[in-house]
């Protein structure tokens, strides 16, 4: 012990602060949280945000069922509390990519208001940017790519949402994008947009 | 939907692959798996590394009990289980953050060897670095920054690594730092030194 005190070795420690790490990458992080329901578009339109920002070499990352169903949250079903406890994990798992600086992108149904509501409170003022994926449940029926509606219309889903569960729809969403009406770039760019606008992204 | 259809709005998705992301971002993702005493010095050097790479503009991000234990694992105590659990969600966080390339340090005591491996196994080859951060229990307890030894021999805290509760050192960790004899840059150049010669980042 005394050999380490002659050595005078000190173990001070010093934090990166948010607006140093935010000047050093040149960008803020947030999490752009994608509601709606099932084929709205969701993951598509986070998947090509995060391309082009990539080829940005902006920081961004996306959370989604492929990267966070099989991992963190394997442990969780679907009754009510493990829904609740999944959209908890996965907004304080966005915050800290958003802590990092990151664009993180989530893309989640997360039909209950109070649940997104509620990652929205855990986050820095301003950082949380509420996208409603608006599509019909007939235009999502209609492409139904994994043919999950056609099982929910046959019984073999129970709660699905759309079909035999409720969506909540975000009341004052920070966005909204009708994928109805847009194709994946004009989504993406729009998302975009509204991150330089606010000065997550430089212009 | 027949608006949608004449429409001929496409929703085809692609992904970023993980070479793709490495090439954009000119580093590849790892994790940095600190293990050691409480107050070895595991939470110092990964805060330094941290502030050395990010004024090399590297992504570069630290789990701790700071930003950990209060959010994503509050819900967990500390009897055998929860303490399993929150080293288990700790690595499926580490395992994304390493997924978007980013150097991720984590820092915990993690005492239980079965735990760490655990962690080993769910990461790509490779891409788990396991570093002991050793000093010994005297040094640690001379250091004492919390008064947590204090307390704990004095019998307030039950299941104290390394007083009343095990520590289980790593049998070949990727790096060894021994603290008591290493100072605090000497440590995180050290874990630099070692990224840069196995390619995560640019020497």
């Amino acid at each position: 012990m005394s050999d380490v005190t002659s050595k005078n070795i000190t173990w001070h420690g010093s934090t990166v602060t948010t607006e140093q790490r935010q000047e050093l990458l040149g960008q803020r992080g947030c999490v752009v949280w994608l509601t709606g329901l099932s084929a709205s578009g969701k993951s598509t339109i986070a998947r090509r945000v995060e391309q082009l920002l990539l080829e940005r070499r902006s920081m961004v990352y996306v959370l989604d069922g492929d990267n966070i169903r099989f991992g963190l949250n394997k442990d969780l079903g679907f009754s009510p509390a493990d829904r609740t406890e999944n959209i908890r994990r996965i907004g304080e798992v966005a915050k800290l990519f958003a802590d990092a600086c990151s664009v993180t992108l989530t893309a989640f149904i997360s039909p209950y208001r109070e649940d997104r509501d509620k990652v929205r409170t855990i986050m820095p003022a301003g950082t949380f940017v509420e996208v409603y994926v608006n599509a019909s449940v007939d235009v999502c029926e209609q492409r139904d790519p994994k043919g999950l509606y056609k099982k929910a219309r046959a019984g073999q889903i129970p709660e699905f949402t759309g079909i035999s569960a409720p969506y909540e729809e975000p009341l004052s969403p920070e966005l909204e994008l009708l994928t109805g009406e847009l194709d994946v770039d004009g989504c993406a760019n729009a998302v975009i947009a509204y991150l330089e606008q606010k000065g997550f992204l430089p212009a």
